[in-house]
Protein backbone atom coordinates (compact mmCIF):
# COMPACT_ATOMS: atom_id res chain seq x y z
CA UNK A 1 0.00 0.00 0.00
CA UNK A 2 1.50 3.58 -1.09
CA UNK A 3 1.17 6.61 1.33
CA UNK A 4 1.08 9.91 0.44
CA UNK A 5 1.85 12.41 3.61
CA UNK A 6 1.47 15.83 2.78
CA UNK A 7 2.60 19.13 4.90
CA UNK A 8 0.85 22.11 3.28
CA UNK A 9 2.25 25.54 2.62
CA UNK A 10 1.87 28.23 0.81
CA UNK A 11 5.48 28.92 0.19
CA UNK A 12 6.79 25.23 0.65
CA UNK A 13 4.34 22.42 0.47
CA UNK A 14 6.15 18.91 1.76
CA UNK A 15 5.25 15.54 0.18
CA UNK A 16 6.41 12.23 1.01
CA UNK A 17 5.54 8.32 -0.32
CA UNK A 18 6.12 5.57 1.64
CA UNK A 19 5.11 2.09 1.19
CA UNK A 20 3.67 -0.08 3.89
CA UNK A 21 3.18 -4.00 3.66
CA UNK A 22 2.40 -5.20 7.26
CA UNK A 23 4.94 -3.47 9.62
CA UNK A 24 7.45 -3.15 6.71
CA UNK A 25 8.19 0.89 5.60
CA UNK A 26 9.76 1.49 2.91
CA UNK A 27 10.44 4.91 1.49
CA UNK A 28 9.18 6.02 -2.04
CA UNK A 29 9.69 9.30 -3.09
CA UNK A 30 9.58 12.60 -1.52
CA UNK A 31 10.16 16.19 -2.47
CA UNK A 32 8.91 20.10 -1.81
CA UNK A 33 6.45 21.80 -4.06
CA UNK A 34 7.67 26.11 -4.29
CA UNK A 35 4.54 27.66 -5.99
CA UNK A 36 5.90 30.86 -8.06
CA UNK A 37 5.37 34.37 -5.96
CA UNK A 38 2.53 36.47 -7.47
CA UNK A 39 -1.14 36.75 -7.33
CA UNK A 40 -2.92 33.95 -5.15
CA UNK A 41 -4.79 32.14 -7.66
CA UNK A 42 -2.29 31.66 -10.02
CA UNK A 43 0.05 30.53 -6.54
CA UNK A 44 -2.73 28.42 -5.92
CA UNK A 45 -2.98 26.86 -9.63
CA UNK A 46 0.57 26.26 -9.39
CA UNK A 47 0.55 24.02 -6.02
CA UNK A 48 -2.09 22.11 -7.57
CA UNK A 49 -0.86 21.42 -10.10
CA UNK A 50 2.32 20.27 -8.86
CA UNK A 51 0.29 18.18 -6.56
CA UNK A 52 -2.21 16.27 -8.95
CA UNK A 53 0.95 15.61 -11.14
CA UNK A 54 2.87 13.79 -8.01
CA UNK A 55 -0.48 12.00 -7.67
CA UNK A 56 -0.82 10.71 -11.29
CA UNK A 57 2.78 9.45 -10.77
CA UNK A 58 2.70 8.09 -7.36
CA UNK A 59 -0.62 7.01 -7.60
CA UNK A 60 -1.36 6.68 -3.52
CA UNK A 61 -3.80 4.58 -1.95
CA UNK A 62 -4.46 6.88 0.99
CA UNK A 63 -3.39 10.14 1.87
CA UNK A 64 -2.82 11.59 5.35
CA UNK A 65 -2.09 15.62 6.72
CA UNK A 66 -1.22 16.76 10.07
CA UNK A 67 -4.01 18.81 11.56
CA UNK A 68 -2.39 22.25 11.53
CA UNK A 69 -1.49 24.40 14.33
CA UNK A 70 -3.06 27.65 14.63
CA UNK A 71 -0.97 30.74 14.30
CA UNK A 72 -1.35 33.90 16.68
CA UNK A 73 -0.85 35.56 13.14
CA UNK A 74 -4.49 35.76 11.49
CA UNK A 75 -2.47 36.50 8.11
CA UNK A 76 -0.42 33.40 7.91
CA UNK A 77 -3.38 31.31 9.32
CA UNK A 78 -5.60 32.58 6.19
CA UNK A 79 -2.43 31.95 4.05
CA UNK A 80 -1.54 28.29 5.39
CA UNK A 81 -5.85 27.93 4.99
CA UNK A 82 -5.67 28.75 1.37
CA UNK A 83 -2.74 26.22 0.83
CA UNK A 84 -4.30 23.42 3.14
CA UNK A 85 -7.52 23.27 1.31
CA UNK A 86 -6.08 23.29 -1.65
CA UNK A 87 -3.46 20.32 -1.03
CA UNK A 88 -6.23 18.19 0.79
CA UNK A 89 -8.03 18.54 -2.45
CA UNK A 90 -5.73 17.28 -4.98
CA UNK A 91 -5.81 13.88 -3.32
CA UNK A 92 -9.67 13.62 -2.80
CA UNK A 93 -9.96 14.57 -6.54
CA UNK A 94 -8.10 11.93 -7.67
CA UNK A 95 -10.29 9.08 -5.19
CA UNK A 96 -7.61 9.03 -2.86
CA UNK A 97 -8.96 9.09 0.51
CA UNK A 98 -7.17 11.86 2.72
CA UNK A 99 -6.93 11.47 7.03
CA UNK A 100 -6.28 14.25 9.51
CA UNK A 101 -4.07 13.46 12.58
CA UNK A 102 -3.30 16.00 15.36
CA UNK A 103 0.50 17.39 15.68
CA UNK A 104 0.75 15.13 18.71
CA UNK A 105 -0.33 11.86 17.20
CA UNK A 106 2.02 11.96 14.79
CA UNK A 107 4.94 13.22 17.18
CA UNK A 108 3.44 9.76 19.30
CA UNK A 109 3.86 7.62 16.55
CA UNK A 110 7.12 8.24 15.11
CA UNK A 111 8.82 9.24 18.60
CA UNK A 112 6.37 7.82 21.00
CA UNK A 113 5.88 10.95 23.21
CA UNK A 114 3.82 14.02 21.76
CA UNK A 115 6.52 16.62 22.43
CA UNK A 116 8.97 15.64 20.52
CA UNK A 117 11.36 18.26 18.41
CA UNK A 118 11.17 18.48 14.86
CA UNK A 119 15.17 17.47 14.81
CA UNK A 120 13.77 14.26 16.88
CA UNK A 121 10.83 13.66 14.11
CA UNK A 122 13.41 13.85 11.75
CA UNK A 123 16.17 11.41 13.34
CA UNK A 124 13.09 8.94 13.71
CA UNK A 125 11.48 8.94 9.89
CA UNK A 126 15.58 8.39 8.63
CA UNK A 127 15.51 5.51 11.26
CA UNK A 128 12.51 4.19 10.03
CA UNK A 129 13.03 4.42 6.56
CA UNK A 130 16.89 3.51 6.15
CA UNK A 131 18.95 5.26 3.24
CA UNK A 132 16.28 7.65 2.74
CA UNK A 133 17.62 11.21 1.49
CA UNK A 134 15.33 13.95 2.61
CA UNK A 135 15.72 17.23 0.54
CA UNK A 136 13.72 19.44 3.14
CA UNK A 137 12.33 19.58 6.73
CA UNK A 138 8.91 20.39 5.40
CA UNK A 139 9.26 16.46 3.20
CA UNK A 140 10.20 14.79 6.48
CA UNK A 141 7.32 15.87 8.42
CA UNK A 142 5.49 14.89 5.35
CA UNK A 143 7.38 11.10 5.31
CA UNK A 144 6.16 11.81 8.94
CA UNK A 145 2.29 12.09 8.44
CA UNK A 146 2.81 9.28 6.07
CA UNK A 147 4.81 6.67 8.65
CA UNK A 148 2.08 7.52 10.93
CA UNK A 149 -1.15 6.94 8.72
CA UNK A 150 0.73 3.64 8.15
CA UNK A 151 1.19 2.65 11.61
CA UNK A 152 -2.34 3.40 12.37
CA UNK A 153 -3.69 2.05 9.24
CA UNK A 154 -1.97 -1.26 10.34
CA UNK A 155 -3.69 -1.19 13.64
CA UNK A 156 -6.78 -0.99 12.63
CA UNK A 157 -6.43 -3.31 9.88
CA UNK A 158 -5.19 -5.98 13.16
CA UNK A 159 -7.92 -5.06 15.13
CA UNK A 160 -10.68 -5.64 12.35
CA UNK A 161 -9.05 -9.29 11.54
CA UNK A 162 -9.27 -9.69 15.43
CA UNK A 163 -12.73 -9.48 15.43
CA UNK B 1 -18.50 40.04 -20.29
CA UNK B 2 -19.90 37.48 -17.43
CA UNK B 3 -18.43 37.85 -13.98
CA UNK B 4 -18.63 35.37 -11.39
CA UNK B 5 -18.09 37.12 -7.96
CA UNK B 6 -17.59 34.64 -4.83
CA UNK B 7 -17.64 34.89 -1.04
CA UNK B 8 -16.30 31.55 0.12
CA UNK B 9 -16.96 29.71 3.39
CA UNK B 10 -16.86 26.22 4.37
CA UNK B 11 -20.33 25.99 5.45
CA UNK B 12 -22.18 28.94 2.87
CA UNK B 13 -20.32 29.79 -0.17
CA UNK B 14 -21.50 32.37 -2.00
CA UNK B 15 -21.58 33.31 -5.88
CA UNK B 16 -23.27 35.57 -8.20
CA UNK B 17 -23.27 35.73 -11.88
CA UNK B 18 -23.67 39.71 -13.83
CA UNK B 19 -23.30 40.69 -17.18
CA UNK B 20 -21.40 43.51 -17.75
CA UNK B 21 -21.83 45.73 -20.81
CA UNK B 22 -20.46 49.00 -20.86
CA UNK B 23 -21.68 50.68 -17.57
CA UNK B 24 -24.57 48.58 -18.35
CA UNK B 25 -25.04 45.50 -15.25
CA UNK B 26 -27.70 42.51 -15.73
CA UNK B 27 -28.03 39.95 -12.96
CA UNK B 28 -27.47 36.80 -14.27
CA UNK B 29 -27.60 34.12 -11.57
CA UNK B 30 -27.14 33.47 -8.00
CA UNK B 31 -26.76 31.16 -5.57
CA UNK B 32 -25.09 29.59 -2.52
CA UNK B 33 -23.23 26.62 -1.75
CA UNK B 34 -23.64 24.17 1.37
CA UNK B 35 -21.23 21.14 1.52
CA UNK B 36 -22.36 18.42 3.49
CA UNK B 37 -20.81 18.17 7.11
CA UNK B 38 -18.27 15.47 7.49
CA UNK B 39 -14.61 14.74 6.56
CA UNK B 40 -12.92 18.45 5.69
CA UNK B 41 -11.51 16.57 2.68
CA UNK B 42 -14.82 15.30 1.35
CA UNK B 43 -16.19 18.59 2.31
CA UNK B 44 -13.40 20.61 0.24
CA UNK B 45 -14.45 18.04 -2.60
CA UNK B 46 -18.14 18.96 -2.54
CA UNK B 47 -17.37 22.46 -2.52
CA UNK B 48 -15.13 22.07 -5.58
CA UNK B 49 -17.01 20.51 -7.91
CA UNK B 50 -20.40 22.68 -7.12
CA UNK B 51 -18.33 25.91 -8.13
CA UNK B 52 -16.66 23.18 -11.22
CA UNK B 53 -20.30 22.93 -12.71
CA UNK B 54 -21.22 26.42 -11.53
CA UNK B 55 -18.37 27.30 -13.95
CA UNK B 56 -18.79 25.09 -16.35
CA UNK B 57 -22.32 26.14 -17.00
CA UNK B 58 -21.75 29.49 -16.87
CA UNK B 59 -19.05 29.99 -18.07
CA UNK B 60 -18.07 33.28 -16.77
CA UNK B 61 -14.94 35.58 -18.34
CA UNK B 62 -13.39 36.64 -15.09
CA UNK B 63 -13.96 35.92 -11.24
CA UNK B 64 -13.90 38.26 -7.97
CA UNK B 65 -12.93 37.28 -4.68
CA UNK B 66 -13.46 39.76 -1.64
CA UNK B 67 -10.05 39.59 0.39
CA UNK B 68 -10.64 37.72 3.77
CA UNK B 69 -10.89 39.57 6.78
CA UNK B 70 -9.10 37.51 9.40
CA UNK B 71 -11.27 36.39 12.30
CA UNK B 72 -9.25 36.43 16.10
CA UNK B 73 -10.50 33.20 16.22
CA UNK B 74 -7.53 31.17 14.66
CA UNK B 75 -9.63 27.94 14.31
CA UNK B 76 -12.37 30.07 11.96
CA UNK B 77 -9.57 32.07 10.04
CA UNK B 78 -7.96 28.19 8.99
CA UNK B 79 -11.03 26.64 7.92
CA UNK B 80 -12.45 30.05 6.06
CA UNK B 81 -9.08 29.72 4.08
CA UNK B 82 -9.37 26.01 3.10
CA UNK B 83 -12.55 26.98 1.37
CA UNK B 84 -10.82 30.36 0.69
CA UNK B 85 -8.15 28.53 -1.34
CA UNK B 86 -10.53 25.90 -3.05
CA UNK B 87 -12.96 28.38 -4.13
CA UNK B 88 -10.04 30.63 -6.10
CA UNK B 89 -8.69 27.67 -7.69
CA UNK B 90 -11.83 26.63 -9.33
CA UNK B 91 -12.02 29.26 -11.58
CA UNK B 92 -8.00 29.52 -12.13
CA UNK B 93 -8.59 25.81 -12.93
CA UNK B 94 -11.16 26.64 -15.44
CA UNK B 95 -8.69 29.34 -17.02
CA UNK B 96 -10.84 32.15 -15.44
CA UNK B 97 -8.51 35.10 -14.08
CA UNK B 98 -9.19 35.38 -10.10
CA UNK B 99 -9.08 39.36 -8.74
CA UNK B 100 -8.70 39.60 -5.13
CA UNK B 101 -10.58 42.97 -3.35
CA UNK B 102 -9.74 44.56 0.06
CA UNK B 103 -13.70 44.32 1.76
CA UNK B 104 -13.41 48.64 1.73
CA UNK B 105 -13.14 48.95 -1.81
CA UNK B 106 -16.13 46.42 -2.61
CA UNK B 107 -18.57 48.80 -0.40
CA UNK B 108 -16.97 52.19 -1.64
CA UNK B 109 -18.03 50.51 -5.10
CA UNK B 110 -21.30 49.98 -4.56
CA UNK B 111 -22.36 52.56 -1.59
CA UNK B 112 -19.44 55.20 -2.15
CA UNK B 113 -17.97 54.64 1.39
CA UNK B 114 -15.94 52.09 2.53
CA UNK B 115 -17.76 51.76 5.66
CA UNK B 116 -21.15 50.13 4.78
CA UNK B 117 -23.23 47.90 6.44
CA UNK B 118 -24.45 44.69 5.00
CA UNK B 119 -27.78 46.10 4.75
CA UNK B 120 -26.78 48.93 2.60
CA UNK B 121 -24.85 46.84 0.45
CA UNK B 122 -27.55 44.48 -0.14
CA UNK B 123 -29.90 47.46 -0.60
CA UNK B 124 -27.46 48.67 -3.58
CA UNK B 125 -27.26 45.14 -4.81
CA UNK B 126 -31.12 45.48 -5.55
CA UNK B 127 -30.95 48.75 -6.69
CA UNK B 128 -28.31 47.82 -9.29
CA UNK B 129 -29.58 44.57 -10.36
CA UNK B 130 -33.37 45.76 -10.79
CA UNK B 131 -35.31 42.44 -10.17
CA UNK B 132 -32.90 40.00 -8.87
CA UNK B 133 -33.79 38.20 -6.34
CA UNK B 134 -31.01 37.11 -3.90
CA UNK B 135 -31.32 33.47 -1.72
CA UNK B 136 -29.12 34.37 1.03
CA UNK B 137 -26.64 37.41 2.31
CA UNK B 138 -23.88 35.14 0.98
CA UNK B 139 -24.97 35.70 -2.24
CA UNK B 140 -25.75 39.38 -2.05
CA UNK B 141 -22.01 39.69 -0.90
CA UNK B 142 -20.68 37.14 -3.76
CA UNK B 143 -23.01 40.03 -6.29
CA UNK B 144 -21.72 42.85 -5.01
CA UNK B 145 -17.65 41.67 -5.31
CA UNK B 146 -18.47 41.03 -8.91
CA UNK B 147 -20.48 44.49 -9.55
CA UNK B 148 -17.22 45.98 -7.82
CA UNK B 149 -15.38 44.13 -10.13
CA UNK B 150 -17.69 45.28 -13.01
CA UNK B 151 -16.62 48.81 -12.38
CA UNK B 152 -13.19 48.24 -11.90
CA UNK B 153 -12.54 46.42 -15.28
CA UNK B 154 -14.78 49.19 -16.88
CA UNK B 155 -12.41 51.68 -15.56
CA UNK B 156 -9.71 50.25 -16.92
CA UNK B 157 -10.74 49.67 -20.17
CA UNK B 158 -11.57 53.28 -20.16
CA UNK B 159 -8.01 54.26 -18.80
CA UNK B 160 -6.36 52.27 -21.36
CA UNK B 161 -8.90 53.43 -24.36
CA UNK B 162 -7.79 57.14 -23.37
CA UNK B 163 -3.98 56.18 -23.51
Amino acid sequence: MLLLGLDPGLRNTGWGVVSAEGNRLRHVANGVIRPPSGDLAVRLLALHEALADIIGRMKPDEAAVEETFVNVNGQSTLKLGQARGVVMLAPALAGVPVTEYPANTVKKALVGFGHASKDQIGHMVRVLLPGVEIGSPDAADALAVAICHAHHAESKRRLEAAR
